[in-house]
């Protein structure tokens, strides 16, 4: 009892042994994200189609639930980019942006999504996110960061343009390019030129000086507060929301509301699919975050408790006016580098931001949204990466497959088809690859109890035997094709008198697989050629003498393939010599 | 060229050694099957929905068709009764029966479902017939059986009951039990019970009279043909049908009319799917029969030739009045029991189904449509075998659940739900089980070279050393549990220093796995532990070489797990003796 307890609320333990040392390192991280989460979370709010202080609220309640249920020290929960967008994408073909009714949807995509991460831990489904492969996912982002990027064009340049896939946007930012404030894009192509050099000339700049790493990325992570303070400033100071500017504007000095989602059972079935697909992108992306930064210090993370952990944050989101939310990648590893030790960390983050929403929005009043959209662009082409297309055409052509339609329908249709088809094409390739296993003819190496390819190798083989090496476990899909493979190999030879299955590379035998071996017998047997097996798996063969076909069977099992072909090629041997 | 001819055009093989004993063998089996096909071609056009002739007009070109382009040369194509049970299911809902346009719309789908299966021919897709698992079509069969028998039910009182699946058909049965017509119940009911007989009585008299099998099989076959008879002679010397019992009536003497289908996108459109799975049960069942049939006499099927020749047979059933055809079980081994040798016995069969079509018409006005019903009922319930539930349940939890799921889901909402579900489930449980391979930590077995499980052997181990043996390939679906096992047998126990993954059923490394091998190495590094791989395959060396893995991994590569273990194992009693 007490152990279901404490696997449930992982504060239980790591609680315990809680010290002064551990807090004032996680307090000093706290302090260094929450900074660097106030610009972060309201330009992912802009993202995500909503207002700024959805951003903050998304932060807050969620950051405290992941506290108590999540396992990793180190992950800092919240609004990330691909998310953001994918919120966006699921609600604008729904209800309208900049209602009521947006921010409510927004909430129930969070429920749902909280619902169901909570749900697949408590069952242990974790499992399923392991369907998403790694070039999938690859490919998955690189397409999303670029429509991330062409998204929030709009607000650089001080435009209206709309569109959730690459056609749209482009079509729609060409349409209005005449409208473009040049005030506005002079702001935001300075705060973006200088966060990328912020990203690729200060840090090495420091570095040559001599800063440590862990300092440096810390300094060049802030990068994104200092131009929200310096265009803030300038907006402010020289009057340029006059001019046409876009702000922020007002924000409500509050902490995150309590409030309930929209229930309507026809929006919740319309976001079903679109939930379905943020929990599990957010989970893979928090997943393999956490797991990196824990294996640095050599500690534990439990898939299944991740999901609660995860699950019980978005229902937070849900509850107190936020959106979907997860494990961003680049506010844990600041976590991680700041030095955080436990999830209270993320807690006093939480606490500093709640201070910051009660106290600081007056400030960011003359906040340009180019330059949170600065920011986003700069945070997100970090993620474009096409050499996966590269990689993935060398290494293999079913992966490059799955990764290229990932890309091309994710920048074509938007991310919902993108990953979609992704994930259907990779488990199409893999059951087509499987259901076409490679079975190889082999033959004994002379002098040794080795049999090897004899399309490769210099062996020996017998006319009478056919001995048959299948490379895969044996199943629905492929039992056919092995039952062909026979069939052909032995009706166009009539000296074949015995087939040997070499099943060492054999882990399992599915029911139909074990129908087809039966049919196979039966028509060798038609043909008057016996069926024996060697080198069965030992779970196999118990799976094997449940059944009758061992008994039916016109050959024998034979421990070893040496074995099955001395014995038999003595026979064999005989009916040679008639 | 002229092999790529020979190849589409099996007839230019087998017609060049065609010779006057050939001829007289397919003369005599195409007279018996002739005979046989008459009341099955009208009764499964009654269970398809549509007038008696639609059957002999869909007996007669594809035949034909098959003749020309099919490999076996017993296979009889034609309606068979689960495909015509699909039929009827894919029509109804969508025209109403009786029109002339639901014959229309019954030759579109024969249409549709010929292109695809010329298309899956030309395109080698034969594969994906693969996905049906054999306990998947066992459950289809028998619950389409129960379907079919119970949908009859209303012929054999005389009722009006309707439904395609079995919770309608009962209710509907129920609903309407008081209008039964006895005589009508009386002729269906006398006629079932003789057709019982003649299966399970006649037959083991025949046989204890000394009969052979041969004939005795083809006598029994003739059964429904004797009730035929003398129910219709009943009916016509009793005046019958002025008591109300439902006759054929009205057949037009001709041949099968040239017509066109229906081209309309909007039903195109809707019967897409069900074209698509009355494509892949039909090829399922034909080449199952064909096989089985071709192994006898030590002859090839091809099956994408196959899939061909009943593309063909099912695009000259949409052109000339019929419905969805395939090869036929039980005809096709009357067919081969009677002595057919080639594809020509199915043409004479065709001739001699042209000659009744023009001839023989008028003769089956009194045939009741009881009889005809009695004949369905007989034929489908032998297939009815719930032995399938028994038996994947002692062999596999996983298949069982695809069997039930399969049965209760066709029972309940009919055959495309079934089928559909079967299928998804049988990929999916597939999927599960191999994203969590059996992993064995190993030890070695003393004074061998053999490893074997820890926990099921008692075997030498090193506590600075863990050995894995992944019993399953390396792919996306697995490969995140890997690391999470990796990860967590070693993040508990500081003393290791290596991990030795021994590759012997590892026939495939897909980009994820590569990927995750390289995440295990660094995190494993990041933990001061070697990662090396043993006995790894060919063509996975060959494909790993490609990439920089190898030369990043922290340990090495060793040909057998003994080596590995003999290498590591002195230096690790060095750590050890610290």
């Amino acid at each position: 009892m007490k152990s279901t307890v404490a696997r449930y609320l992982p504060i239980l333990s790591w609680g315990r042994t809680y010290n002064r040392a551990t807090l004032s390192n996680d307090l000093v991280a706290a302090l260094i994200v929450t900074i660097m989460l106030i610009p972060q979370s309201l330009a992912y709010a802009l993202l995500a189609g909503l207002p700024p202080e959805a951003g903050l609220y998304a932060s807050i309640v969620p950051i405290m639930l992941y506290a108590v249920f999540g396992t990793s020290g180190a992950l800092a929960v919240g609004p990330v980019a691909v998310v953001s967008l994918m919120t966006a994408a699921a609600l604008s073909s729904i209800v309208e942006q900049g209602t009521m009714g947006y921010a409510l949807a927004a909430m129930s995509l969070a429920g749902l999504s909280g619902v169901m991460l909570l749900a697949m831990g408590l069952f242990r489904l974790g499992f399923v996110a392991n369907f998403l492969s790694h070039p999938v996912i690859a490919g998955f982002i690189t397409a999303s960061g670029i429509i991330i990027a062409a998204s929030q064009l709009k607000h650089l340049l001080g435009i209206n343009s709309e569109g959730h896939n690459l056609l749209e946007l482009v079509m729609s930012i060409g349409a209005h390019l005449g409208e473009i404030n040049w005030i506005t894009a002079v702001i935001g192509v300075l705060a973006t030129a200088f966060l990328f050099w912020v990203r690729s000339g200060l840090k090495p700049m420091l570095t040559r000086l001599g800063l440590p790493a862990g300092p440096t990325g810390v300094l060049v992570k802030t990068g994104p507060v200092a131009v929200v303070v310096v265009t803030t400033l300038a907006v402010w100071g020289l009057d340029l929301a006059e001019q046409g500017v876009g702000i922020v504007g007002e924000v409500p000095q509050s902490l995150p509301p309590f409030a309930l989602p929209s229930l309507s059972p026809a929006l919740l079935g319309q976001l079903l699919l679109p939930a379905f697909l943020i929990s599990i992108i957010g989970f893979v992306e928090s997943i393999s975050v956490a797991q990196t930064l824990a294996a640095k210090k050599r500690q534990r993370i439990d898939p299944d408790q991740e999901l609660i952990g995860l699950g019980a944050a978005n229902i937070g989101a849900s509850l107190t006016g936020g959106f979907p939310v997860t494990g961003g990648f680049s506010r844990s590893v600041v976590n991680f580098d700041a030095g955080a030790e436990t999830p209270a960390a993320g807690a006093f983050t939480a606490i500093g931001l709640a201070i910051a929403a009660l106290a600081l929005t007056p400030l960011i009043y003359f906040l340009p949204k180019a330059t949170l959209a600065a920011t986003i662009i700069v945070a997100v082409l970090s993620l474009v990466d096409f050499s996966i297309l590269k990689r993935s055409w060398t290494y293999s052509k079913a992966d490059f497959m799955a990764v290229f339609a990932t890309i091309a329908l994710t920048l074509a249709f938007g991310v919902e088809a993108g990953v979609s088809v992704g994930v259907a094409l990779s488990v199409l390739l893999h059951l087509y690859k499987s259901s076409r296993p490679h079975i190889a003819e082999v033959g004994q190496v002379p002098h040794t109890e080795h049999f090897r390819n004899i399309l490769r190798h210099d062996v020996i083989t017998d006319p009478s035997i056919v001995s048959l090496r299948v490379d895969e476990s044996l199943y629905f899909a492929n039992a056919r094709y092995l039952e062909d493979k026979i069939h052909n190999r032995v009706a166009d030879d009539p000296n074949i008198r015995h087939v040997i299955l070499q099943c060492s590379a054999v882990n399992e035998i599915d029911l139909s697989a074990l129908e087809s071996l039966e049919t196979i017998n039966e028509r060798l047997r038609d043909m008057d050629v016996q069926l024996h097996l060697s080198e069965v798996k030992g779970p196999v063969m118990d799976k094997l003498e449940r059944e009758h076909f061992l008994s039916d069977m016109t050959g024998q099992v034979f421990l070893s393939h040496y074995q099955a072909w001395t014995s038999l090629k003595t026979g064999g041997a005989g009916a040679l010599g008639q």
